[in-house]
């Protein structure tokens, strides 16, 4: 299906399966936000020292803005924000349940490299966003400098004691196996977002199946890159 | 450019007891505010609708805000802000310890009971700060309408169920024994902060015992009134 084009700028949000597609994808980012608020603030409470709260804090009060961007958005698309949430509740609360970190460096490495597959897939969708939409969300996916503060205090703590790095590897694995596990689910039940990727986005194009594989390479590359960073192994 | 003459405002934090008191005071409530986000944040875990927890959520998130207001006042002042907060923890965190709420409703009570005695608390403070201090104080203490949102939940969750009340009441009663036995704690500890109230204020007159009586007398009360707003006994 194709957006019609008469010089003017059309209305994106005429199509209604666009507009369901991008309604999906926006409640998915605003859960999303909104637990990755509430969990890193409780996690705030693990720190060490006032400045690392302090510094944790920032960074859930900055996912709450986010939060807040989105639902604004939701709210001009008339659409209501706790009914655009609801689907994917279960899928992203299993995730954290799964994912609960035990330690401080847990859960710094889980914001980290949860954050950030978060960001880079979103990033990838926003190839197939209107403009207006695709500005939005790579707004919300912007680092608050949050990774360059995990990085180093990771960094630090396997300084001082080697055998963490082992540890903290194993649990980035976990991180990632939990998520592809709850992001198939959601993939299958929400034939909308699904066709964001495949076919059903704004340039009506999609993504072919080797594309996403493409994509899924890419995602997987990004990860790798990361545990790295943090001085781990994928 | 200005000559100071006998006119001019002469700095308040020329005092070195006063400066410290006013350190002291904005230690103690930056870590409040820092604490209080964070179990807050927590505690929108327990909401039982995604407004619930984004209402909740926009409160913690305005404590934040209040927490980095202070963080930067304390820097103004050239002070540490961890080490200003530092005399506080064990206080605070053991009356959050002690009244972790077991349920939503606890949590809406606590927030809106602990807020209200604190907020009191640092308005009758103010009294006896210089200007500057004060106006900071009292922009941290202004309630962000999530009072009126507590009084609403939880008369309608006593309306649906009279027996709520009853077990809400006693809470309400543990609640104000844990912050005055910690504010006990806090006071005999750190005498700058116990001074500012007597006879080491701004204008150097401070309170007698017969005035703090009274101060009591107002706090308690006004404790009773945001009771019953609840529709509680207090």
């Amino acid at each position: 299906m194709s957006v019609p084009t008469d010089g003017d700028q059309p209305d994106p949000m005429a199509d209604p399966d666009y507009r369901e597609a991008v309604v999906d994808l926006l409640g998915a980012m605003a859960y999303g936000e909104l637990t990755a608020f509430s969990r890193l603030a409780a996690d705030a409470e693990l720190a060490p020292t006032l400045p690392d709260k302090a510094a944790l804090g920032r960074q859930a009060a900055h996912e709450f803005h986010h939060y807040e961007l989105l639902e604004a958005r939701l709210k001009e698309l008339d659409a209501d924000p706790a009914r655009a949430m609801q689907p994917f509740v279960a899928a992203i609360d299993e995730f954290h349940d799964r994912t609960r970190p035990s330690s401080w460096l847990e859960g710094l490495v889980k914001a980290y490299v949860g954050d950030g597959i978060a960001t880079d897939f979103y990033r990838e969708v926003s190839a197939y966003l209107d403009p207006g939409t695709r500005e939005l969300v790579l707004e919300v996916v912007q680092d608050m400098g949050g990774a360059e503060f995990a990085v180093r205090t990771v960094r630090d703590a396997i300084d001082r004691d080697g055998s963490v790095g082992g540890r903290l590897a194993l649990w980035g694995r976990r991180l990632v196996g939990e998520a592809l596990s709850q992001a198939q689910r959601v993939a299958a039940e929400r034939d909308a977002l699904g066709g964001l990727l495949v076919g059903g986005g704004y340039h009506s194009g999609g993504a072919d199946l080797a594309e996403i594989g493409r994509m899924f390479a890419r995602l997987t590359g990004e990860h790798t890159r990361r545990m790295g960073r943090l001085g781990l192994s994928a």
